[in-house]
């Protein structure tokens, strides 16, 4: 975490900024060891050039930050206090540049930080954040695959509960209770059990629709295990489906494993997009294929790189990716089969494991 | 909600804007009555001068929106084009002054909107759109007092469960079932359950230590019903505590007492607090209160108004806040009840019905 900071450092060297505030509570954790939300109070990592960073946080937080933390200077405001009028306090004068996360900052803070420091110029820390964080050390990796492994226990433990008449609500609450009780933080997202029609929506909500008898039922679902995400999709057959259900089951399953073959060092990652996308459309099922072929994965469920046709960007060594084609037709439903991919010295490796050839349930 | 895009419109008048981009996922359900979470992707519910509003979504969510949205035109993007180049085709040129959230819009979205309109002004949107929805319907509360219900049920059937020996996420498992079972959309925040000396944490998270006879156990949990959070907290006895922690419990129970009674239309929001902190500071506990004493409370876990001593605006009827004094004391733990309290014509109705004497659990 040191060499975190380190790479911080250089970031501010980089990019001439006097300091630098990181300002999304999972990056403020990946730097320092502390998480925290802290719903619409301030809080920030606040690395000055040349001197060591401090934390600055609500002062409910105060105590778990110096305990927890990295960071051996923590400051912290008040709820009754202007909380930019305390950090001024702790920054020197004649700041002009600063960085910040216009991804993550909102608009009122910005202006607040601008003010406050009298900067000229604000510069996004973005493209040099992506850069640190897209390649996962093998640290970050074996924690990776905690959380895969818990899903995937979460996913193995629920599927006997799985009969006609039980709703998808039913299973949500089944699977996010087996997660608590595996050790997850809980889900890295909303839970997605969708039957029928409904798996034909790519963000489809479960509801007290009871499973039936014939028809796709498409399971996506993570867990947060120490900060990091897996997010999987498996979709099954409940009872007998109906040939053309096999025939886009087939589709997608043949997609996915393209996709997976296509990823190695160096290669774009719009190739990716693009090696699943033909298998789909070979098939006749192009315009189906309504989403992009996958995202980075790692503290955030969604995070660099944006897998999507023509996205220019290399894979690297140690990028961590969803895979996850998917057809999705309208009345009828939709098939989804999603891996987590590490990218090895060589090619991939898939850290998912659960099985993919279509799976009859119920 | 018809009435609530017209209050939308009238916003739009009143602050001279050529259009308005509502971006925060609730406040799309609040006017539209369609929810999703777009992660990353950008979506908006665009309101035009004289012009019917649309939404503006990622494709994936193109059919969901059509289908349950109140807004007839809905406009999407897909993942590989510029959402802000697609949205451009569907405004009028001449625009000089734009309404945003800038709680919530990044500020790379800001600039994007900023560039894509030419416009030469960004107005923030929030004062009128907190007047909007401070003031809750008859509607808004009874979907409240569900979402209340639910979680003090979840509460009342947990409670025989806990014994020594039982851990801190052992609880918050069987909680966060039990929510999903009673058919909420999930934990309206990650569920608190901490034990002895992380009682005294404000923002402790829950761990696999075991709870132990003699100590304070404060929970503090809520739920998401149709959109709409609850939020209570109790403090329980873990068989017979000391006479210090029974000290503390009063001078809270008698804190949140005093808190409710302040509570009618047209008494400042800072006296809300004071009545708490004065309680508290009387029984020589006035160091270890150091949080504000409540936050608004309705589609967001935090929203307007946060309860804080000074704050000068007024309570007015229709309001939900939560009354939640407290007090932390390191090493020994904490105490904190909080409920949830309904603005009426003349007083206030607590919401929370939940039993706030000292209760010997396990």
């Amino acid at each position: 975490m040191k060499e975190r900071l380190n790479h911080l450092n250089a970031l501010l060297e980089l990019k001439g900024l006097d300091v630098a505030f990181i300002t999304l509570p999972k990056l403020i954790y990946y730097f320092t060891g502390f998480y925290s939300d802290p719903h619409e109070r301030f809080m920030a990592l606040v690395c000055i050039k040349g001197e060591e960073p401090f934390l600055f946080v609500p002062v409910l937080d105060h105590e778990k930050a110096a305990r927890v933390s990295n960071v051996s200077k923590i400051y912290s405001h008040k709820d009754e206090e202007n909380p930019y009028e305390v950090l001024k306090s702790y920054l020197r004068s004649g700041i002009t540049r600063i960085g910040i996360q216009e991804e993550h900052l909102n608009v009122k803070r910005y202006h607040a930080l601008m003010e406050m420091t009298g900067a000229e110029q604000a510069v996004a820390l973005e493209p040099g954040l992506v850069a640190i964080r897209a390649v996962k050390s093998a640290e970050e990796v074996a924690v990776m695959k905690r959380a895969i492994h818990c899903i995937e226990e979460v996913l193995r433990t629920t599927l006997p509960l799985i009969k006609p008449g039980v709703t998808e609500l039913d299973i949500v609450a089944e699977m996010e209770y087996r997660m608590k009780r595996l050790g997850a933080e809980g889900p890295s997202f909303d839970t997605m059990v969708l039957a029928g029609e409904k798996s034909g929506l790519p963000h489809g909500v479960p509801d007290n629709s009871p499973i039936q008898e014939g028809e796709l039922l498409l399971i996506d679902a993570g867990v947060f295990v120490d900060g990091y995400a897996s997010d999987i999709t498996r979709t099954f057959s409940v009872g007998d489906i109906s040939a053309k259900h096999k025939e886009i089951y087939e589709a997608v399953l043949q997609a996915n494993l393209s996709m997976i073959d296509a990823g190695r060092p160096g290669v774009t990652i719009g190739s990716l997009d693009t090696a699943a996308r033909q298998v789909i459309a070979s098939k006749g099922y192009g315009e189906y294929f309504i989403t992009r072929a996958g995202h980075g994965l790692g503290l955030e469920i969604h995070e660099y790189p944006s897998i999507y046709g023509g996205n220019p960007d290399l894979l690297r060594t140690g990028m961590v990716y969803t895979a996850e084609p998917g057809i999705y037709m309208s009345g009828l439903g939709g098939v989804r089969i999603e891996d987590n991919v590490l990218v090895t010295e060589n090619g991939v490796e898939v850290l998912t494991t659960f099985p993919k050839e279509l799976t009859i349930i119920g």
